[in-house]
């Protein structure tokens, strides 16, 4: 067991959530340390309450659930909600039963930064959502970029459009000002775009397949997975769906299930492009000196093996 | 001659604008009524000069210049000039006499709207630098849209790291506003960007040939490259020069050496990404209205035929 990667999963359930979640509880290789929540599929307090449900679901109600915060880095109180691709409870409109459990007493960030503090170099968070809470962290203690081990978000367009405009990735639109933070915070940190989630793909018979397996979590999903489908349909006209998030958490314990390349990533915060990702690919020496000049570089995955993560994704879901 | 297609060229020169005036020159398919200038690889007041000279050194003074203007669209009086690239003269550092000619009375813009009055439907303006007297021209006439049979843009950097910086392409970061009024201006529109001009590389084998041959406009050319040459060797480390400007000049007579996709293309006019090009290519269909929705559709170059348009490029060079 000392051996399992100590995991913290930032997220914003949402039914992509709720897979990656289960996919992390159900993988030998991660220890999940805990759940902060964020807005985004839903807004925050919901987030803190699907996050309870879900791992009461699971029967892990040992994981603690840290509540995110419910604005923007800047204190913007509106903030941008998706419910039109979950469901108004984040979880396939379901309408499950309030959780028994309540988060800790403490903050998101302020758990963040006291992980990090207490396992330097242990930990990996798994950033799902709009990375406020992520930002507010580094903001709250100027070492945890240094006391993580690495920062594995889903969030970013590199070089593709966007899903909320032909700009913009949902996550880091959903919080631009800390999305750019955290990519510039000199953290290890692997970013996984839309151009590589967009790449896997769960089709309506692997859904059937779940449906036919005998593992609690993958019966629970399938309740949940019908309005992630049919927004899919409506939106990009595919009888499946993206899984963006459990692809993003077997990045952070498998991987070389995808190849990356390295760079300084920037976000841009106005204008129309607002939330948009450039990352700069070092192949150009430029004549003046740019908004990429001299920060850190991160990683960003650029292709994945999408068989395999499929494949692992089924397999770990439908383990009981 | 009737079928010849009448291009006003729109012009920084510059050492590739050099060679696209001379391939326009000397290219059976088109008939070049006119040259209009603009900053950009050097000041207007130099472009002007430089045009001229160059009609001289191909013997085709017939051919009228009409300066444009020497401020952005915006009047910002404080333009980005890439004398880094082509030369503190804009043609290779050669100190050439100044010309005897002068240019026309008109400006540059007011050209380009007569012309495009007095033949409706069959002007095709192929813009080499920043987009200032196109969008000028639209703004003096609202019919000047309608009235042009089709703009070729060399410009933007669609999906791939700008040549300013990591997100502009030069001649877009030129004048973003201009650009951005010219893509939507509901025109006929090719735009070719440096995602597929880096692929039309002339090599240092290319230039010996070009020096090897009879022709004088070759001949005059190998003079003014080595600037350009040793520009690509520190910015890119190649040993060979793109051909941004030669390539965007067969766009406008030879299209189908180029693919295209079409869609809305939007130009970023503020922030770390001022000048960015982001096209929005139809695939997902957005919950929200956005900045590219209800807007006119451009052409983009996606591929290009780079061997053949470079032995287009280099034939019609050659030519004496």
């Amino acid at each position: 067991m000392g051996e399992r990667k100590k995991i913290i999963i930032d997220t914003d359930p949402g039914i992509d959530d709720a897979m990656a979640i289960f996919v992390a509880l159900n993988s030998p290789e991660v220890d999940v340390i805990g759940l902060t929540t964020i807005f985004g599929n839903v807004y925050t307090t919901l987030a803190t309450r699907n996050a309870l449900h879900l791992l009461e679901v699971a029967g892990r109600t040992d994981i603690p659930v840290a509540e995110g915060t419910h604005q923007t880095f800047l204190n913007e109180k509106k903030v941008r909600i998706a419910d039109f691709v979950h469901g108004k409870d984040g979880l396939g409109n379901q309408n499950f039963p309030p959780p028994k459990g309540k988060p800790i007493e403490k903050s998101g960030p302020e758990f963040l930064v006291e992980q990090a503090k207490l396992y330097p170099g242990e930990i990996t968070v798994v950033a799902l959502g709009p990375l406020t809470n992520i930002a507010l962290a580094i903001q709250l203690d100027p070492e945890f970029s240094k006391n993580v081990r690495q920062i594995v978000i889903l969030g970013g367009a590199f070089a593709v459009n966007g899903n909320v405009n032909p700009a913009s990735e949902a996550n880091i639109f959903g919080d631009p000002e800390a999305a750019d933070i955290v990519f510039t915070c000199g953290a290890d940190i692997i970013a996984v775009g839309i151009n590589v989630t967009h790449q896997v793909i769960m089709s309506a018979d692997d859904k059937d397949k779940l449906a036919s397996s005998n593992g609690k979590l993958a019966q629970y999903l399938c309740k949940i997975l019908n309005v992630y489908y049919a927004y899919h349909l409506e939106a990009y006209e595919i009888k499946g769906v993206y899984l963006h998030d459990p692809a993003t958490i077997l990045a952070a314990f498998l991987p070389s299930l995808f190849t990356y390349t390295e760079g300084v990533a920037r976000v841009q915060t106005s204008g129309i492009t607002r939330g948009l990702t450039i990352l700069y690919n070092n192949l150009k020496k430029f004549e003046e000196v740019t908004e990429w000049s001299n920060k850190p570089s991160i990683k960003v995955a650029v292709t994945v093996d999408a068989p395999a993560v499929l494949k692992l994704i089924m397999d770990r879901l439908m383990e009981s």
